[in-house]
């Protein structure tokens, strides 16, 4: 059953705004058994969504459109679904009046005009309520295939899909499609390829094998079937494949499908009653970030100390200012000193540290933007190792918190 | 002149990455006068690939293709490029084999048998250097069109991209195109549409505008100009008719086109000399990386202590732990004393502070999943505010850093 995503707006032809409402219904809908044939995301222009949907019912059975139907001047989408499925007239659809109603109460803001025409919607789709904002979702049938619109703000598209999915699965028959990806750090694609080479060529010929690299979360393996006749079976099958897989790649192996380097380590604390906390400069806070982006990591999650000028360096961590002196805030000295001081000064088993020059700015010739030192402090003892990066900013920060907490992950699994 | 971007990858259609790539390419070129027409993600599938080239081929002169260039098997784009373009061999690219051995010898890998075959491309292309990786980019020329093919893995494609839109800019002859972005926050998009009619009303004909709603960087307002005749003139009435909107909406404008909220602080503080602190519960280090995420802002940024335990919160930021007990940690009392806290500790001169329950779990009848205290502490005053925000915890995390940034802001504003 294939499926294609639509997303309209000039802002993402533009490239001001980043498409990621496909890249989570695409996710949602393969869950569920469908496949995404092609995504696409065409301007606010009648003719161009006109022409993208009439070839998408070409080749798919749902579209899925989302974005273009704002109160404001430059979001056509439901008039032209209104024109296209040949509705007769718009009428106000009092449920989703009532929530834009409730909506403007809350914020505190007199009922508009523009409010009441957003829940204006036309006769021929079927009403799908959006419970957090002004724009309900339509779902509008035509020879057996489906057409949703839905909303483009991210947080408003994500509920709507939760109620949309189920009634797709109603409608169509779905494919027996199963995804499972095994996640690994450390080793680069190329050599990871030719570790795997033998067990790669023996892999029956129902399954599909990617590889997903990403600088910050490592290369994914993910095993694909599609129509597999006893799934239970396929399910059995690709469950030992990646048994032996583990085998191959050991420690490089944090986790399965949705985990994160953060995640994982933090099960392995958990493990241990432990917790954790992390000092750090040239990360900023993302390693922190990254950690409390996990439900539950209040858990282990002790803190931070984002150590930016070295005076918080020396008060608040307790490095030696004599050290930032003699060998510079990015050196082995003085990340492990912020390794163990947050450690002393939070209280916790365990924490990373990180020291780095960013950039754009800063670099030396002996330091170079992308030098960052990372050490990680057990209650055993402090782990610390260089690495250079790369010349730009946002890679630097992200590479090193991963490195960090992959620092920290492998001194848990050390010790067992 | 269009362009239609392509996105090659089963990693994409089935949601497992989100698709930067085409946001960026499509934000350069527009930046240089290209305007993107289409922007499609395919799978690695051959004839899936030809049939959108061929479709893109119709409506632009230009294709900018990503993905599909790895050494393993899935990837099939450089075969399906050089069937397509007619190659009649694959030729080693010396200078690409160079960078191959040189980054294989710094990252202390053996060269192997399939980091050769990286460098061999169709013999009908130009190569283009991949300075950060082992896939060189492609240039195909076919009727006076242009498809050039580059690796997805973003760092390495941005690198790349660099050296391809001045030899697009030599090629082709460019489009008239220009636009600017005023950015606001605090206003949502229904009021502001009502707030600003009249002036949009007035506007001139040859200009586009369209409004870019997003929860963490609030409305954002541009004006797009399409084939202007003169562009100084153009470029002077957008400026003329940006002040007047400016006037209408006042301290909700925080700057234009690419600046953002940490920056737009920062922009003020460093007009005072001063600095700031962050002091962090719900936000998890989430306002630090903002902040730290622009260059330079060691300037005027501290430090912060996430306090994401109560411990951190009274040994580092000196909460009195009675009243974490009397109001609990999700309160007026604690956020101020965290603000206030937070600046004594990094003798900063400006503070945020945040605590609340992000959710999923953690809520209450009394404080639901979303409530979130958020205070701004400048050497004069404390202020907090209560916000409820919603039941999801990365919406939680992301618009309560978004005001506390703000907050700050407004009273760094207020003070001038």
């Amino acid at each position: 059953m294939n499926v294609e995503i639509i997303t309209v707006g000039d802002e993402i032809l533009i490239g001001q705004i980043i498409d990621t409402n496909s890249a989570y219904i695409a996710e949602q809908l393969n869950l569920t058994g469908f496949s995404v044939y092609q995504k696409t995301s065409v301007s606010d222009n009648r003719k161009h969504i006109i022409e993208n949907i009439d070839r998408a019912f070409t080749t798919s059975d749902i579209i899925i459109i989302t974005g273009g139907l704002g109160p404001t001047s430059d979001d056509i989408t439901k008039q032209v679904l209104a024109e296209y499925f040949g509705a007769s007239s718009m009428v106000i659809h009092e449920p989703s009046l009532e929530i834009i109603k409730s909506l403007m109460h809350r914020l505190n803001i007199p009922l508009s005009e523009t409010n009441i025409q957003q829940a204006e919607l036309p006769d021929c789709c079927i009403p799908i309520l959006n419970r957090n904002g002004t724009a309900p979702a339509m779902w509008f049938e035509r020879n057996g295939k489906v057409l949703v619109a839905m909303p483009g703000v991210p947080f408003e598209m994500k509920a709507i899909l939760k109620d949309v999915i189920p009634m797709l699965g109603k409608y169509f028959k779905l494919n027996n499609v199963y995804h499972k990806t095994l996640l690994t750090y450390g080793i680069p694609e190329s050599m990871l390829a030719e570790q795997i080479k033998t067990w790669e060529n023996n892999l029956p010929a129902y399954l599909h094998l990617a590889y997903l690299p990403n600088p910050e979360s490592g290369v994914r393996l993910r095993l694909s079937a599609y129509n597999a006749d006893d799934k239970d079976l396929m399910i059995k099958e690709i469950d030992s494949l990646f048994n032996d897989l583990r085998k191959i790649l050991k420690t490089a192996v944090y986790g399965e499908n949705n985990d994160n380097l953060a995640l994982s380590a933090g099960k392995l604390l958990q493990q241990k009653a432990a917790t954790l906390a992390t000092a750090e400069s040239c990360t900023g806070g993302r390693i922190a970030t990254m950690i409390t982006a996990n439900a539950g990591s209040s858990k282990y999650f002790a803190g931070s100390v984002i150590a930016y000028s070295n005076a918080v360096k020396t008060n608040m961590l307790g490095v030696n200012i004599g050290d930032i002196e003699r060998y510079g805030a990015v050196s082995e000295q003085v990340v492990r000193q912020m390794a163990q001081g947050v450690r002393i000064a939070l209280n916790s088993d365990y924490a990373v540290a990180t020291s780095g020059i960013a950039g754009p700015d800063g670099g030396t010739a002996e330091k170079p933007v992308g030098s960052v030192w990372i050490a990680a402090a057990t209650p055993r003892k402090v782990v610390a190792q260089k690495y250079i990066l790369s010349t730009l900013r946002d890679v630097n920060i992200s590479r090193a918190s991963a490195i960090a907490l992959n620092m920290l992950r492998l001194e848990l699994l050390n010790e067992e």
